[in-house]
């Protein structure tokens, strides 16, 4: 890079995330390279003027300080071999992806660039998808994950200090620990959502039922408005910590039925205070941290 | 009742569903007669100048037009016993409950009244319980359940005249319909809601989890936030249906943990894609509907 000219990001994958850390990168004043194979996607990002330059192909990125790779996890492995060959060897890539132990069996690909390579999850979403639905302050306030072992440490400040222009808060743990934890908070209650609307879809009273659903049902079930294809794959990718969550869970609902058929009224009330207890004391625990979140 | 004079509403119980419908009531210009078990509760009724006369007893209803009994569905038995030897012949009765099944069953303590009795259930509530969370406009544009077999008709008449009062939209339905519906878009997603903190609270990372806890498990888990003792009397009451609708749910779950397993990712994508129509329909016919709800 000349001195004085601008840093430069450039973002693969320009849908609600990639779009988004666009969006945030050109306010700040960067000079923004989008990379995606959907046509539609690089005329619209273009028009926003949220991108300088775009193209189809991760060779674009040979002149990027930084390179976000944004796409399904499920096309890393092909995205990060061609990072390989077309990453600055001073550059900082980085992912967005659910499932970290994933990504960095992904960038495995990346060969002599590994080092370059900080995988991290924006804790941010949506249930619209795509570029139209990205906006610039949809990482304000929220938790940026950085899992860096392995990566170099000039790769994780630029990374770190990326997501803090976009407003994030950075918390570092192992891919392991990530995977558990978003495996409990994230993943489970997409996958119950998705499980409670195909329920009600082998329904024959489906519309009736539709008709006078609640506001319970309805906020529980808004996640399952999620991507189809990605939430499949995160699903996949992190099949070991979900399975984990998902057998604890259907335990405990159960205990939970075998206390409804025995009609024991005292032991359900306990449960449920004890469970409105800790909900709340969350609840409180986000608020005290400024939590955004989706 | 006199001519001229204004018509009364007697509410037993000034909890959220009672407070809120003595508030509308009251702003309608009735006068009303505010009861509860609770001192607290009768102070809090007759200083908001929701309720002009307060009482702890059911047989403070005696010069009432309409008795809405807005107690736990617990009470029920022995409040209805009382109103027997109270409500007037021509009054009409009504209950909030959330099981009209087992509203009815409480209702034959009504002897001879019992035809002025018209189970009911207003679609609205709030995760806050109490006379202190209750508002003028909780059933504005919601839906009013009634299940009107073995009633008057006139008493059907005013009872759906006061949940109009209220803002409220009519529906009428059998009590097992009822019942099975509302296992289904109510009941269920609360077990769930539970059960998924009930998991949580289990683990010995819950605190680092609740730190990360995103949109989709606090949108999950709002609901956990509410009032334990009604909703264990509610999954014991509507047992039967309840347990049919989580049996359902849970074999679709440990169907979705079978295709995480095989990796099966094609199956997953058919079926989140399948559940995100329907969500996305079924939230198209709130919209159009103009629902709120809770």
């Amino acid at each position: 890079m000349s001195a004085g000219a601008p840093k430069t990001a450039a973002v693969i994958g320009l849908g609600l995330i990639g779009g988004s850390f666009a969006r945030s990168a050109k306010a700040a004043g960067l000079r923004v390279i989008g990379v995606d194979v959907s046509a539609v996607a690089r005329r619209a990002a273009l028009e926003a003027g949220v991108a300088d330059e775009v193209s189809d192909s991760a060779a674009a990125v040979a002149g990027a300080d930084e390179v976000f790779v944004a796409t399904p996890v499920g096309a890393f492995a092909s995205v990060f071999a061609e990072l390989a060959g077309s990453v600055r060897e001073d550059a900082a890539v980085f992912d967005g992806g659910s499932c970290k132990r994933e990504a960095m069996r992904a960038a495995e690909a990346l060969g002599a660039r590994r080092p370059r390579f900080v995988p991290s999850h924006p804790i941010a979403g949506h249930e619209d998808s795509g570029f139209e639905a990205s906006s610039a302050d949809l990482f304000k306030d929220r938790w940026a994950v950085l899992c860096p072992e392995g990566a170099a440490p000039d790769a994780i400040e630029t990374t770190a200090a990326a997501w803090r222009r976009c407003g994030a808060k950075i918390a570092e743990m192992t891919a392991e620990s990530h995977d558990e934890i978003f495996a409990a908070v994230s993943h489970l209650p997409h996958l119950l959502s998705f499980a409670l609307v195909e329920a009600l879809r082998a329904r024959k009273n489906r519309e009736t039922i539709l008709r006078y659903a609640a506001g319970g049902f309805r906020d529980f079930t808004r996640i399952a408005g999620s991507d189809p294809v990605m939430w499949a794959d995160v699903c996949i990718q992190n099949a070991d910590c979900l399975l984990a969550a998902c057998g604890d869970f259907r335990r405990e609902l159960e205990n939970f039925e075998d206390l409804v058929r025995a009609g024991d009224r005292e032991a359900l009330r306990e449960k449920f205070a004890a469970a409105r207890a800790l909900r709340r004391r969350g609840e409180k625990k986000q608020l005290e941290a400024g939590e955004g979140g989706a």
